[in-house]
């Protein structure tokens, strides 16, 4: 192999021009990467680029995307340790290429050792300003957000990083049809209220207020996961909530306890099949209550709660919550919107919506959100 | 990091069930991946696999697809080294899982110093037979059947491997298609008498013989790559020719020359823009030529001259030439088939057919082929 | 001409097997059918088929269908007369075709003198009983359900019925898909309120009870469209409700006034473009009224309402008085459903949804219906 | 019904600005409109337009379609008589419309009894000039540019006229897609050699050269079927020959005898089910004499033969018959074209290409032709 004499490395931080896009803590020496969605992008003027990455896991191992110009052009695993990553060789040095490095998988709950890190850089030109999208759209949401079930044959059934996409997602094709910067908020299995299996502390209002509040353990404490996200920094034009899918499946689920507190848990069915008003009422109010959370932190967004691509069970719950935040405030940049559901041909693995069902989605909500920017 | 115990290390050679797809010397210790499309397959009941490989070139790195279960699930750069990469782990041990990891770009006729070659494996379960597939498939073929510029923006002008893929690709698609096995032997830039620029030495015709023998140096001589190929150990039901339009496009470029040799070559037009007669005829005899040695070489197989998807100048020429060929031979199993050309909404990076392009052809194809084989 | 001496004049009342689709009187001499989609349906086995109509209107004349099989192979304008008009001529006789001719155009509340009728068939062959489908469905709508716009170039604007279609058209579309028999109930620019213009007359509910009540004068009283509809002899398993387009539009629209009586209505809009708390109020009213009124007349059908081919503005309401509704009632079987928006590129004639947003408005409605019908 | 009371009748022969598409004796008194395709083309400015029709057969009746401002609106039988049709009413007398009545079957050779004439019009209004498109089309084919199976349920096997159609035809979409007038010379069964059947009379070539020659008896001669036709008056820029999927179907059908004259006529195929070498040659010698006789009668125009909308067995006497007329006469302006194969999917009825296969064919053939129109 020819070296080429022409790399420099620079740390992160020193970088002039770079754009961080998901929450951080802020740090670049190193950048800490914890949300799917997240990375880091370059408008890059030079011939061959590598990253130095750092990264970790007890179980699940994160992937990245790399996007060329707007093209996907890589998706690979990234096993553990301290290594370089090339991102491109060979181009016309005296070209600009817009480069993207995208965390592919969402933030691990499950597994406290899972980490993704940038250091440096080596690179054999000059990076350029990356300017601002005209729009920053914030996605929140469960699996269907995390884009499980993107990637992957129909028959796959084991739960593993490698059947997630932060790219083969309606919110990053949502994001780019609208010509906007995004982040996402997401993480399978949990609802607004309670998880799939009726586990109470699964839900995302509760974690919100942190850079990525839903992490645990003393390394992902080390890394800022847990410190205030600081929201001045990234005002949102629209925030998109897509919760409800585990709310609904949890009154479906067996009963959850905790062995160690004794603590149960359980959205209760009526007889009928119906749903018990009473736990009707707390998944509204768990609505209704991230709804001001969600209007505090982020003044001028107007807020979709974007619903259905695996049915729509809790329809009318979710508007009656709407209803009751927007006439107890008297907002009204909140209202809902339903996603088309996904068709047969259109599953991906694991039972969940594929890239199809994720390209129809966005298609629908780019037009309501468009309508929404336009009246501005 | 949680270390898999269960790993065991074995060297390709000592692994019985294995598929090899692609040209190869039939050396497994270890194996050389020459051509795109080529690829190890296996059936893999395990958690966990790595593969491990070794990667040169002076210029041109390779790329490799993993497909699981026929779904791609990853596509990267492999920088130069000595390395493992890991193909899938965290999975269900007890599953079957179809894995083929597939070189992604071209033999490298512009880089004596390309090699990817795989050594050995770790892994923590059991590999057991993969099956022959009940068709063979040959392609031969020029950039388009390298599939340059279906992967990449449009905007693309540098010509790297990035841009090359064996997964996005009609042969490929047409292989799943039709549920069958299949090789690939593809140059871009070459013809079936010239290359685009007149160049007569990067034909096709003229290295069919051998494992690998557009490659050069001798690197590629000690990896086997000018052995002769031996067909008898893999004899295809349908050999796709996809040539002619880099002939095409040395009508209407400049003369070659070779300023050791003096030797110069021009397909040359006549002055109203028309083909000239004598060199048209040239043409016409290589495609003769090189029918004559497939049949040669391939004593069952259908041979199906393909072509048009950047235009069909050369059709009239082809037709005259397949005549030629069954007057000459009687051999009636030979046939030319029109492949759709790419429309503006197609076009992919490099001005190439894009990957909705290589959709499209192989649909057409598909339907061809499958009334082939359905005749036997 | 030869002369088909085998055909044989039967009034209507005489055929044994005939199935009409639609409200009617009952009355098969004639048979006039009233509304877009009414249909009469044959399984004829002969060779040519005439059917003798009668025709009149002061401004907007009849359109029908003809469907073969299955295929639409005939859309022709009806002009005033009594007159024969040829189904098919020179079929196979011993075939069976399932034939039905449709009314492609809604009832015309603005013509009191528009009338189709239908008195007798010239046929050479045998009439076969038309068995039932599985599944009944009821459409109740505006212009959309009408299939205003689904016919003509973009550019028109004039509001005639050439540009009204009941076969390319959501309901025929979704009914065909889901294999059931189906009746609209539509009028174009009607509410379940106000008309667009805040016209409190123009709604549907007060007229749902009779057979086609919301046309007037003495000629429609003569031909029954005022007497009571027998809803015990056609009871739905489905009634869909694509109501309050029309009454979004009021809001928008001036104070409508009956310069006779000098009554006024105007459904007013705030000052901040919001809507008015009181007016909202009344077509939540509305919506909640209309839906007990179906459920009187409609025993065991679930109710959908089904709105947002042109924009969702009344969804929390509608939301909300289907809320209220159920709390009222405890009626478990009523639920609403978005549709989805008409795009750009799905714009018919004059601004209204084209065939390809009914298509997919169609496949959304059919997937949710599918289900509903699946649990019963 | 309220009576137009501005309607005016005028003979067709005196209406100033007329566009009359197809092949005719230029006779306006009445115009008679052989050919499908063949249409009457006004730019009306006026509410209502009546059309004044003559209509007679003995078997297969003719069918009209209605195109208003680009749009097909209408399409109905024509029974026997001389009658009035109405083309639209109640439009803005403001308003330019631009409209066209297509015959939509073809000139039936099987009906000598069959015709279709335009004597009058009743119009309030004005016709202003209808401009040429830039381009000028001319299709010669079979039952495919008939159209016949484009109409219809895949199940239909009656050859009625019913299942045709010049509008869902690929003649019609690729002129439309070019912007060109365009004429269809076309008969169902028929070959450039013989029929289907072997038949040696019902082929294109031998009446190419009369208005409509391929048309028999007294009536038609009266109509001035086989006068010359005026190939001055209308010079087409391509003609595009879809011919020889019936000169296939002959080598695989029984040898044809006219039993009046004993005369018999069979394509034959050879033991192994190859084409007999002498009857090749007599198609390509049918197909090198028909070509020098386009080329006589369209001095200008490019040649295109467009074959393969059935299989392709025949294209390679195609290419030689093609280049056996260029070499003899050095004329360049011909070229051959592949169509694309009916897939499965897109079959209509009478087991001939549907709507879907004519869309695609259009497409292709569109992309072809527009590049041949570019290079001038």
């Amino acid at each position: 192999m020819q070296k080429n004499k022409n790399l420099k490395q620079q740390a992160l931080s020193d970088i002039e021009h770079i754009q961080v896009h998901g929450r951080t803590t802020g740090n670049l020496s190193p950048l800490t990467l914890f949300w799917t969605g997240s990375a880091v992008e370059f408008n890059a003027k030079g011939a061959e680029l590598w990253l130095e990455l750092e990264v970790d896991y007890e179980v699940y191992e994160p992937w990245i995307g790399i996007v060329i110009n707007g093209a996907v052009v890589s998706r690979q695993m990234l096993v553990a340790g301290r290594y370089w990553v090339c991102i491109f060789r060979g181009m016309n040095a005296d070209a600009v290429k817009n480069v993207r490095i995208v965390k592919e998988v969402q933030a691990m709950s499950g597994d406290p050792g899972c980490s993704l890190q940038i250091h440096a850089v080596r690179f054999d030109g000059q990076f350029l300003p990356v300017e601002d999208k005209p729009y920053k759209l914030e996605f929140i949401g469960d699996s269907i957000t995390s884009g499980e079930g993107t990637v992957g044959a129909k028959t796959e059934e084991d739960w593993i990083p490698m059947w997630f996409s932060a790219l083969s997602n309606y919110a990053a094709m949502t994001a780019e049809s609208l010509n906007a910067d995004y982040r996402v908020i997401s993480q399978s299995g949990w609802g607004v209220l309670t998880a799939w299996d009726n586990n109470p502390h699964c839900n995302l209002p509760d974690h919100y207020g942190q850079v990525c509040g839903l992490l645990s353990g003393p390394k992902n404490e080390a890394l800022g996961a847990f410190r205030a996200n600081d929201f001045d920094a990234w005002q949102p034009d629209v925030v998109i909530i897509n919760l409800g899918t585990n709310d609904g499946s949890a009154f479906h689920s067996p009963e959850w306890s905790d062995q160690a507190t004794g603590e149960t848990r359980k959205q209760r069915l009526n007889e009928d099949g119906t749903y018990h008003a009473e736990d009707l009422k707390s998944f509204e109010e768990a609505v209704r209550s991230f709804l001001a959370k969600l209007r505090k932190n982020n003044k001028k967004a107007h807020l979709v709660w974007a619903y259905g691509m695996l049915g729509i069970p809790l329809m009318p719950a979710i508007y009656r919550a709407v209803d009751a935040y927007v006439n107890e405030t008297g907002d009204k940049r909140v209202s809902v919107f339903q996603l088309p559901d996904m068709t047969e041909e259109a599953i991906g693995s694991r039972s969940h919506p594929g890239a199809a069902a994720h390209e129809k989605a966005s298609k629908e909500l780019t037009g309501y959100i468009r309508e929404i920017l336009r009246q501005g």
